[in-house]
């Protein structure tokens, strides 16, 4: 079985931001991986859902979960592009995630200007990676948006 | 038209709660209301949709945005049989919710435990109607579980 790296499931993240982007969403993307494997994945999608809750972690918990055909997740690593919200971090608190990986710092809504005790005590939290293409994807959204 | 209160309300949040204790789910129930009239009910599933996210107050914000078309709920009131979880809180804010009550205090993981500003500053909070039965029908559960 060929291992990837996280540097190659954070980049998998990263083409689901792009896919928000294009889609004129706030373009934040993440993937599931279980074993090894994508198992979900998803991009924000509060606009087209008009759902504040459609936020990508929280789809990608819900269509992993639904995957695995079980609500804990501590075998499975969650990479995001962005922070996640308190929102998210609350979800993958009760699903006992096994890995966070998130790349860019959100300074206004990340989970951990509250509390990092919002996630799960197992929770292992990794970040930075692809940090910069992340930001810079946010940055350009809410240029064209201000535009 | 007839003016509902909050404790009629509430008491809808907990048949809906009765519910999800017939159905061995954690009981807990919520409705959103928009002016005056209940736009959506819900129960927690988070077994028999084995979705971690399937929180009572989720799938109430959800299904209240697809009825009304609208992602924000500024004119809405959401009334919860136990106090929102940190996932459950941060999913009000994204909502810019009107008014939030709920009935029994969750001291294990409840919002408030953290920190009050996980909720939006415009959301205005109630407590206690019908607390303690919504507590008792909590410590029922837990009870049946045991045996």
């Amino acid at each position: 079985m060929e291992l990837y790296s996280d540097a190659y499931f954070m980049n998998e993240a990263f083409k689901q931001a792009k896919i928000a982007f294009e889609e004129d969403e706030i373009p934040v993307g993440a993937v599931l991986v279980c074993r090894n494997k994508v198992i979900a994945r998803a991009y924000n999608q509060t606009e087209k859902l008009r759902d504040v809750t459609a936020h990508a972690e929280i789809l990608a918990i819900t269509a992993g979960s639904n995957a695995l055909g079980a609500k804990y997740l501590p075998e499975c690593k969650l990479y995001v592009t962005l922070e996640p919200c308190v929102m998210c971090a609350g979800a993958s608190f009760w699903s006992q995630l096994g890995e966070l990986h998130y790349a860019a710092p959100d300074p206004k809504r990340g989970f951990s200007l509250l509390s990092s005790s919002i996630l799960h005590p197992k929770t292992k939290v990794y970040k930075g990676l692809m940090a910069q293409e992340s930001k810079e994807l946010l940055n350009a959204f809410f240029k064209k948006l201000r535009n």
